[in-house]
């Protein structure tokens, strides 16, 4: 591993994945569950959890860089845009240092949807013995 | 609202619920869904994706305090223990700061185990209108 190196995965969010995730997190608030609610809202519809694209981000650290064996320590992120039903979002992490003695390691992470808006970005510092 | 409130939200995290997280989320770090690979580990056993208790965090957010309609804009988390198989997790957020006028909160944010563990420390940034 190298500073440079970088790792995505996509995945379309589907109003499957909200009630799962609602279901999973209890977390039902009603701009993600209610659509009349979400309707009056700023958005004027339902938007995914941003779990979902937490998720995603930690997907690709433990599937991929780092892989395998992961530890999150830390994560400082901003959350610019919402997650729409059939948003295609792709999370990219990017290595930019390395503490090679104590396994740690940075990245710079981001969330894009499929028009390129980003959805998040921000760093998260991970525990990674190779 | 006002400066000091608190809510809080308890879950038990089942193998069943990282499996279902493991869907959810693509995340198959074999330190949640691989026994064998968890027990050469430094934990000795498998732990659960942060993302659930950062959903519990969402939870709390979103069912409770502030409540229905809340945004996230912003987190700034550590982690600093791992949640096992069967633990009890409850994430407690406590308003510290708000900006009326334009519907910002700041909130502390930790989450602890049965044993009260800290497992989870920080602070978010929301937006939620009255």
């Amino acid at each position: 591993m190298k500073i440079g190196d970088k790792a995505s995965l996509s995945r379309k969010v589907t109003e499957a994945d909200i009630e799962e995730c609602a279901k999973l997190t209890q977390d039902q608030n009603p701009l993600h569950v209610d659509e009349t609610f979400a309707k009056e809202h700023r958005f004027g519809k339902r938007i995914a959890h941003g779990v979902l694209s937490l998720g995603l981000i930690s997907a690709v650290l433990g599937n991929k860089l780092p892989g395998p064996g992961t530890i999150i320590l830390n994560m400082d992120l901003k959350f610019m845009a919402p997650v729409f039903i059939d948003d295609v979002i792709t999370a990219e992490v990017e290595v930019v240092g390395i503490k090679e003695e104590k396994g740690i390691i940075t990245l710079r992470t981001e969330c894009r949807n499929q028009n390129k808006t980003e959805l998040i970005s921000g760093i998260i510092i991970v525990l990674h013995k190779a």
